[in-house]
């Protein structure tokens, strides 16, 4: 039987329970049997259909393959995804190694869950990766504190530590949609510096009560161990929240991209501010004024002025699949699914259309939702084989909304508007991304 | 200033508060200014200790190491981790492929937080690993059913999907501690057979609505793909629970060795019944007492009857660091930290122990709890440079606690007993496990 012929099939006794326009559906329906079986696609029926018991035809689709027959390889000690995985990576901005920054973006539409793999996870350096020997590194504390100190790995570790999921994302990440037009790429090339793991480190605050603190320190100024020694100033009050020196990625030391052996966490700030291979922070009465924060991250508007320090990642959502470079093979029931975040706390709420934002319905948020992490939601879609467009919306727990492009552009502009500085214009954008489905099931970037 | 003198200077002003015998700290003392000053150890100081804004000196420990002073490597697509982290690697059991079972274990003690990194997830494979061309895979659901269907890998991902986070166990995990004497070994080779990860991909019970039940059913076999056919039978009830066809570990597509293209995952189950290479599901009225349920995973118990379908992983904790193989360089501070899981639910509380278990103190529960899933616990500790006894002891939230050894082996037998069975004996170890510190701070296995 045809796949269009056994959903008409079943479509007669499964009413679609429809919650906004073109096809979203009811999350409760997922747990209401019919509804599903309507969108039972792509299975090619065995045998009877009828049968209730049926054993599988002399035609049954479990033939014996090579890996049904023979023995399979050896375990390697640290393993590998699959050869047929192999797409599964990351791009690479910089693949030659030119002297200039290099990225490499997570393939959010190959990936699903909220963790991104150790593998994936996405990378902006701008000095290459440094190959550092753990046993040599250390951490200085000094400035404005009681007790200069300088901590080895070795002696870092035996300090209480804590664990939390997080996502980091570069202040440039998204930066294509200040586009006047909406560039054709994927999800990876729009939104791929960003990721999302479980660190394991120790709590800033509590090195810093070893080294006290002066009651003149305001800020503190984070320095890298790599050729660039990237500084980052920070609001010691977030030194004194939940900054970690992260030792530990996804369970394991951290990758040598990521910032290992340590590297600050500042859960919810601007990727660059997480400055990797730290190896010092000064508390200070003021900010820096560094390269990186008074001219890469400064954000300029199309008035001329400027924000400055920049710091949170504000609620973001996109959607993962369908997305650009998926073509929909035929009209039935599809999950869309993506991932929602924000720098502020919580995910609360995150609203997915069909029909470009002329109606919205909730989607389901996967539990647990942790503070300033990904959190994917799902929301089930019927496509009718026309032209659909899809989009998310996320709100968080301090009532922050995803704004819409046009909302967005209209504050900060877009590309063409400041041509000169349009290099350091692309920072923060967290508007709505649109997919559009065309008739052949084809998904592209639009503005809508 | 040497380690001692430091670690004496503090100690005046910084009351330890004890909570329990042989140096275990309160946990809010953690976050009490002073009471880790007291425990500043292996740092050195630098410079002027008492300068509130000390510049580092020209003697500084921040040398321009060569990582400092050259552009370092080309990112790579999928990152691996540092070549200083080559012993971060799982110990395989079965290095030359010879026609038996291959394990592979986690190395508990170098890794830390929940999730386990995919590279490093634990392996038991009775016909090595298969390379399974998941284009060509197929899952049958047939038996009991009121529509027998097959599943291709790209139908499946139509369907809507759930994450969660959830450990893994091999039931012959920990069975060295059924040996009369404590064997020399470290937590990996003892309990390295548990892993923890993130899991995606589609319920069962939303594909039994696609091929519906007979309610004749009460059990499903499932059946792997690869040579050895593996098959297990399982309650229908779990199957309708919380069951899925993993699709996703850690975000990525299945490892080889854990199941690629689809497994199936029973949270809290025997790691043996989460079924890899997931190629048919078949329901039944009884289970089918395969070979791998009827002689490999049944418990023979001292009396010579028999647990069968020991389906739970049952409440159980062990200390990860300190733990074999690490020596304690010297008095002072440690973490004592471990991680802690129930088959039945989540974990309630950890209680710790430096002296043998004469005393106990609750550790510090990593949040979120989740259910099924690995909590990681923490407790401070000052190791005074005598002798100590390290325990930890889990409760679960159906009120199960980790039993010790010798209730544990009064009940179950110990290797010596049933020499015959000796081989079968060996699963669904629990009990509490002990490492002794010696005055040079050598950790070794005890039984206490």
């Amino acid at each position: 039987m045809s796949i269009s012929s056994y959903r008409r099939h079943r479509t007669k006794s499964s009413p679609v329970e429809a919650v906004a326009g073109n096809g979203l559906l009811h999350r409760r329906a997922l747990l209401r049997r019919g509804v599903i079986l309507a969108g039972a696609i792509s299975t090619a029926p065995l045998g009877s259909r009828t049968g209730a018991a049926a054993e599988p035809p002399t035609d049954a689709p479990l033939t014996e393959a090579p890996w049904s027959r023979e023995p399979g390889s050896i375990i390697q000690p640290y393993q590998l995804p699959s050869r047929f995985e192999k797409n599964v990576v990351r791009t690479v901005s910089n693949p030659t190694g030119q002297p200039s920054p290099s990225g490499a973006r997570t393939p959010h539409h190959l990936v699903n869950g909220t963790i991104t793999p150790n593998g994936l996870h996405f990378v902006v350096v701008y000095g290459g990766v440094p190959d550092i020997d753990p046993d040599k590194h250390r951490l200085l504390i000094h400035g404005l504190v009681k007790r200069p100190l300088v901590f080895t790995l070795e002696a870092l570790v035996r300090y209480p530590m804590v664990t939390r999921v997080t996502f980091l994302e570069c202040g440039g990440n998204s930066a294509p949609l200040f586009s006047p037009q909406p560039l054709q790429a994927n999800v990876q090339a729009l939104h791929g510096l960003a990721s999302c793991a479980e660190w394991t480190g120790v709590k800033l605050s509590t090195l810093l009560e070893e080294t006290g603190t002066d009651p003149k320190a305001k800020w503190f100024i984070a320095e890298g161990a790599d050729a660039p020694h990237l500084t980052r100033s920070v609001p010691l009050k977030k030194g004194l929240d939940d900054a970690m020196i992260a030792l530990y990625q996804n369970g394991e030391r951290l990758m040598p991209a990521n910032g290992y052996p340590m590297r600050l966490l500042l859960p919810g700030y601007e990727g660059n501010m997480n400055v990797k291979y730290l190896r010092r922070i000064k508390l200070v009465e003021e900010p820096a004024m560094s390269f990186w924060e008074s001219k890469v991250y400064t954000q300029i508007l199309p008035n001329h002025k400027a924000y400055q320090f920049y710091l949170l990642q504000e609620v973001k959502s996109f959607i993962t699949q369908p997305s650009p470079g998926m073509t929909l093979r035929e009209p039935g029931p599809y999950e869309i699914s993506g991932i929602a975040y924000s720098g502020a706390g919580r995910i609360s709420k995150v609203m997915v259309s069909a029909d470009g934002g002329r109606s919205w319905a909730d989607a389901a948020l996967q539990e647990p939702v942790l503070s300033k992490a990904f959190t994917r939601f799902r929301m089930p879609w019927r496509w009718d084989g026309g032209a659909a467009v899809l989009q998310s919306r996320a709100w968080d727990e301090t009532g922050n909304v995803q704004p819409t492009r046009a909302e967005f552009v209209a504050q900060r502009g877009e590309l063409k508007a400041v041509p000169p500085v349009a290099a350091v214009l692309n920072q923060h954008c967290n508007a709505i991304t649109s997919w559009a489905v065309d008739s052949a099931g084809e998904v592209k970037h639009v503005y809508s």
